[in-house]
């Protein structure tokens, strides 16, 4: 029996010992996507308790507590700080197998020292641990980051940003950590959303200028991808249903976008034109600017109708939207790659079956433009546990070139959640072991410490370019 | 090297084995789902071979006999017992790794006490030693429940049934078991099959009234349920193709009604519609009487009609139907949790693709109305094997609170099938001990220890409330 | 930790190494499924060098030096053999985990006797050493295939082809391996392209008749199933990108037959309903001259549309076309055996996702037709990996009868791709071992030395009738 998340935490051979403690733990953090408030690492935002910072807005936890028939009142309500944490450690206790236990308790080790399982009976000990921790002068949310080793996150901004807080940051020589906005334009995409004609307005005031056509649409945001770069954005991301394919001509796209501008209703075929008119706009954009292409699909948003009015949107009540059509996924590639105009392109889908198909998809635009250039993402939301990781890792090594994977980023809203780069790199160095142990691969140090420091770290800096 | 089906089959760690041999297997059974036929309880039929038995209606073993090329006389043909027996065992021989294999000899093991493989060298012998025991006085319907700590099971019932065998059953006090009917409205949801509108005749004479409009069918269908309800009921289960959500008003529902019951065509969204307002009916009148609900989808039944023709249905010749659209799974549970009448509701899919997508749906509708509230139902059917049972149960522990699952039922039509029970209780509790062996969760004895009993057992009797 | 691919590859138990080393190892290869050339075995086709064998037309190859950002100059290109294999050389050392890396290193063991590990430092003396053995004159196409310990295979062949090669290979008596055509009509079958109408009149010529309808296409088609059976073909194959099963009557299908052949534009029910027609005509005539039909779905090819231009089909831009209708598969193969016309069948999808949906539906059709009637083919092309046959042989022993089980084929268009037999039997000794090994299944060398002796080789042989 292996002790409890002890320093050999998931690595299952020597070897795996090997690449994890002397290769891939010692190489820095990058995290080309996470949902930080740039706010937040401005003011430096510190923590009264650890309530606060795990319980305040993580909907992970909020499931499980919801899940364990905890009262509403614990999780989002107006009970105190402490009685929520006693909630949330009861339900811990039963949460065997998942990755939120695995967290917390590596959070715990990290940064508060605690060796212990967090459950009922601990739950005091913990409590007060944390939040003595919590009182001292590093970890303030600066604090905290630079105790990860962390060298560069990107945040997701909307075009309408003012990434005054990026300015600042920058502005302060202070703090080493780069903090770059990552374009996130999905309101301009959504035009089936109630709030789309607001929005286009709020992109013309941001943009200067006047919105009455897609070609205004698309000057606006031109001027606002310039204003990214501005500012050190080379990163785009996409959160849509699924990737669309239903081609239109600009004048097509134009009087839909004249359409719902107008609010009035649209067709399931014309918003699908639109969304794969702006996406390839979108694409051919980021390939002429040397930008990255995130695409997020498969989730299906705000299924609780109920808890919605209450809470809003982010507060847990996501699921995996299956059924996602590969084919017009590689419709849509090859819309572009065809006229040469294909953005290095990271694929994500909530849905784990989708896995095979993103690799055998990625495989037809593979080109010389970039080492590794379209790329599978790593785990992503509901698969970030280790069967997720090790299934996507899987399914990249049997259809690609794992030595080539960018690797991990957060995701999160959170300031503690850098353990998941070591929780990945565990699971990632063990897998790779694992291919040497099995005699599948030659053993050898050089070459395998080397790919496990390039997927921890190097290989995104390259891909993205990232200058550190 | 495991000895073959020994005492601590499947179970591969220390840790594994005490979980097990100390907790697991000291539970009783609840049955909360199978097929058993009341009638055969009250009146403990007995058997006179281990063909009947096994044989007599075990689409699971025709199937496999089939996809051996043995002739349909040797399975539900007029061979001679014997020789059917002798057929079986020679095709097990080769069915390595399958469930059947595995639970054939849990069964020749837990019943008859033969240790060895069954085969065609060994089958004379079997035959003999199972035929023997057969005739002990304790191999009776009721005798094998008893022999097997069963202390209750939930029959499968229609709502036009009589309830008689259940009435018999609990009159007489000299048997312990609790034999509680559950709710199957299948037919009366069932629209588009040419049988629909003698079911409706049938349906009106069971509840004493006159159905002509969709308002006369919910009447009827509530006196049914308080009539079940008054026999003990309190757990439901629908078998659907897939959950729809095509909302209608009463009004377009009862004229969906009248025409099928006059016979005439539906279109497929009038189907949907139909069953769409139905199962909102029910999971409204779930909810009010605090019965649990059980959705099984997935399956596309009968598929061969020229053995159809020859064998009527449940007859080994189903599969799954793939492509059930999760969306429409989460709004028919969304409409019904945003007028706060969802019920507890226990979700099989018979497509194992479906796990993530059913895990990620239930957890946007937990909360405190119950611990675990909404439930993903164990491998079902296709499914109930090592490989289903742990993909349903790692899926479970890596998005919900595995602590918290209501384990296991047998949904068999067999009274030797309770070593399913033993089956699952052994895969899970070596999965949870494979938490503690790799590290992810810490060795704690009673915690470890409550929580697979409560799998095995409490978690079901709390679950659905039932009085043992 | 296991030595790099030593003579226990694979294999992790002594039952396993037992299994494999004395039984399956011994057996000779029947390859029923191809894409070898007639002509090269013919004429007897020698290689100049490595790069020729390895690179001159593997796509999988092809498609991972792409996604090592390799230059196409490389890959298809005019660059020097020695180059590009450099290059190749230079990617397969970050393709840990992939099949290619493995069957690549096995070729050079099995043919080239090189126990090392090819990468870039190695490539020299690779280049050399392969370079020097290929000069060697038992290195033919033939001398090849005799080293493998090949009996038999079947190629891939168009009802038009004359099978001129066929007819050499088979009067030359010096030449001991059977090569027999398989019959591949999937030109008569996709209306919908372009060249449809002039393989129409391809198809009439080589049947020396008109074809102005469907009966005509039928009886041209009849016409050349003769002539293919006179040269011993007895197994077909279609490629299509799902079964379809959409119904009509001959005179509507003769209707769309004559639109097509007019250039007239279908729809896409039409589209569907001349393949449903079409794929039961052939299933009826498979039938009744006791061929076997494979099925190979799940494919969507030529996806980049600007490579495809250059280097045309089958160069690597393939992917798998997910979301196949599995209710469209099991009522298609219901309409054959209702009537009793169900030939033989083998299905294979290339999406991982169907493995149990086509476990299941086979279910649905076994009978005493033949020992294992409905076959699930082998992981098929992206799932021919370790992970791809392990959850393909695990599907197929939890769902049905894994001793019945036809086995391996090489699908390949490579004289050095017999080690993938190799690969494969290792991969299902150490899976059957291991069901063994956990007590799943009793020890017995006799049972389990057939059933790997069968599953490798035997059970192919008396599936198709192969007169060996």
């Amino acid at each position: 029996m292996k002790n409890f998340m002890d320093k050999d935490f998931i690595l299952e051979s020597e070897t795996a010992k090997i690449l994890f403690h002397n290769y891939a733990d010692k190489m820095p953090i990058v995290d080309y996507h996470c949902h930080l408030s740039p706010k937040e690492i401005w003011e430096d935002r510190r923590f009264n308790n650890i309530t606060e910072v795990w319980l305040g807005g993580d909907h992970y936890k909020w499931r499980l507590m919801r899940a364990n028939g905890v009262d509403e009142r614990f999780i989002t309500g107006d009970a105190p700080a402490k009685e929520k944490f006693f909630k949330f450690a009861e339900t811990l206790e039963k949460c065997i197998g998942n990755p939120v236990h695995q967290w917390s308790h590596l959070e715990l080790r990290r940064y508060f020292g605690y060796a212990g399982a967090l459950n009922s009976k601990t739950a005091e000990e913990v409590w007060n641990l944390c939040n003595q921790q919590l009182a001292l002068p590093e970890f303030s949310a600066r604090g905290i980051m630079e105790m990860s080793n962390v060298k560069l996150v990107c945040t997701t901004d909307d075009p309408v940003d003012s990434l005054e807080y990026h300015e600042k940051i920058k502005a302060d020589e202070s703090f080493k950590i780069k903090v770059l906005p990552a374009w996130r334009p999905d309101k301009i995409v959504n035009i089936e959303k109630p709030e789309f004609a607001d929005y286009v307005n709020k992109l013309a005031e941001a943009a200067d200028t006047e919105i009455v056509c897609i070609k205004c649409v698309k000057r606006a945001l031109k001027a606002r991808m310039d204003f990214f770069a501005g500012h050190g954005c080379n990163v785009a991301d996409h959160g849509i249903e699924y990737a669309p394919y239903e081609p239109c001509s600009e004048e097509e796209a134009s009087g839909i976008f004249k359409k719902a501008y107008a609010k009035e209703e649209l067709t399931a075929k014309e918003i699908a034109q639109y969304k794969t008119y702006m996406l390839r706009f979108f694409g051919e954009e980021y390939s002429a600017r040397g930008w990255a292409m995130q695409l997020h699909y498969g989730c299906k948003r705000n299924n609780n109708g109920f808890m919605y009015k209450q809470l809003g949107p982010d507060t847990g009540y996501d699921c995996i939207l299956n059924g996602a059509p590969g084919p017009q996924l590689a419709d849509f590639l090859d819309s572009l790659a065809t006229e040469n105009k294909l953005p290095r392109t990271i694929i994500y889908s909530l849905d784990p079956n989708d896995n095979a198909v993103i690799e055998t998809i990625m495989g037809c635009f593979q080109n010389s433009d970039a080492i590794g250039k379209l790329q599978h993402g790593s785990a992503w939301w509901f698969n970030d546990h280790r069967d997720g990781m090790e299934a996507q890792m899987k399914s990249l090594a049997n259809e690609g070139v794992l030595g080539n994977f960018i690797g991990m980023l957060t995701d999160s809203r959170s300031f503690l959640s850098y353990p998941r780069h070591e929780y990945f790199r565990r699971i990632m160095c063990n897998l790779i072991a694992g291919f040497v142990e099995k005699g599948e691969y030659p053993w050898d140090e050089e070459v395998l410490g080397r790919m496990v420091q390039d997927i921890s770290y190097n290989n995104a800096v390259r891909y993205f370019g990232f200058d550190i």
